[in-house]
């Protein structure tokens, strides 16, 4: 399957990378909206993955350039810039692509940081209203520390959710998410549940502030 | 410590009860809005625990009365009627006292269920509203399945958050919650965190739906 991460000179960009890299057979696309920035990014991570001996298809290109032909293209740019950059890129992915959401929009104050819905209600609900009516859009990867996902000498068994309107779709990135060794997808069901998910990423930071040794929080279901 | 459950007839109050019963050897009171309710509850608590050889003190009472002279009130009604409870209460439980909110605002919709938070921003906001000024409120237990709680043949590991001004009362809160074996309590910052956490109850019930297997669904941070 060829992946497409748009912000994914980013930090989860970068630790989606490295984990697909290392423990699937996906080709990696890296997106910027600099060219150099995502090129370098590529070679960054190849030879990471490399030093492990781990053999990644991995390239980089400017996020409109990165999305032709993906089959799956992950939308990691911060919240405000979603509906733009999938606006952008339009139709080019490929014919079933799917677009995924994994941004949350955050405010912050003196006890933390808490959620920021859009009016539309989420970050995936805004990358939907965004998207061509044929696409469909999936939230996933918002309870996934960055960090811990990029420092591959750390194991974790930790759970994403994945929520969307269209449930095939749904269960196509259960399957790609869960290439990813430890991480295991949860169904959460249509566009209407991804508020709450959102809201993770908000309680996830707040615990990592108020509680020792989970500086790279995530959450099991169970 | 002496603690009262008001709600104690319900399913949350049910299982707190059983559970603190078995596995603490604090003075609960099961409150509720009728006298015959509340000792019929605690009548049948108490003869659970002792077909399991456990020797539990649990009265019944209404719930103003059970609050009087409580260290810890539970107060596990419904999100509507919390203002009034908390209100009627008043300054009758014992100086130092801690009130707990368990509760969380939700909606429904054909996806799932939503967190739908009261203009105070969360219920526990809302009861620190209705309580005396010197009276400390606490957030905790919203992430918990009373089902699980109440099958005392179930074992578990799971975490609670506990949010609040006070960073004592949330200390204490947090040994009592982990009196209960298996629970862990994780400290979630100032009330202004409340709503991520009461909006999980609304993703649990969600997961449950969608995911086999997550009838009971709790969560554990890591």
């Amino acid at each position: 399957m060829e992946i497409a991460i748009l912000g994914g000179t980013g930090d989860l960009g970068r630790g989606l990378a490295l984990r697909w890299g290392r423990d699937a057979d996906h080709d990696l696309v890296i997106g910027s909206r600099e060219r150099e920035r995502a090129v370098a990014a590529a070679d960054e991570y190849r030879e990471h993955l490399a030093a492990r001996a781990v053999d990644a298809t991995l390239s980089g290109a400017v996020n409109e350039e990165a999305a032709v032909g993906a089959d799956l293209v992950v939308v990691a740019v911060p919240p405000s810039h979603v509906p733009d950059v999938v606006a952008s890129i339009g139709a080019s992915p490929a014919e079933d692509a799917i677009l995924v959401s994994p941004a949350a929009s955050l405010r912050g104050d003196d006890a933390g940081v808490h959620a920021n819905p859009p009016d539309a209600g989420s970050v995936t609900a805004l990358a939907a209203e965004a998207a061509p009516p044929e696409t469909p859009v999936v939230g996933a990867f918002h309870t996934l520390s960055a960090g811990l996902l990029a420092d591959l000498d750390r194991e974790f068994e930790m759970d994403t959710l994945v929520v969307g309107d269209d449930p095939e779709a749904r269960r196509t990135v259960a399957t790609v998410a869960e290439d990813v060794d430890g991480l295991r997808a949860l169904d959460a069901g249509p566009l209407a549940n991804a508020p709450e998910i959102e809201s993770m990423t908000a309680l996830l930071i707040t615990l990592a502030r108020y509680d020792d040794g989970l500086e790279d929080v995530g959450v099991r279901f169970r």
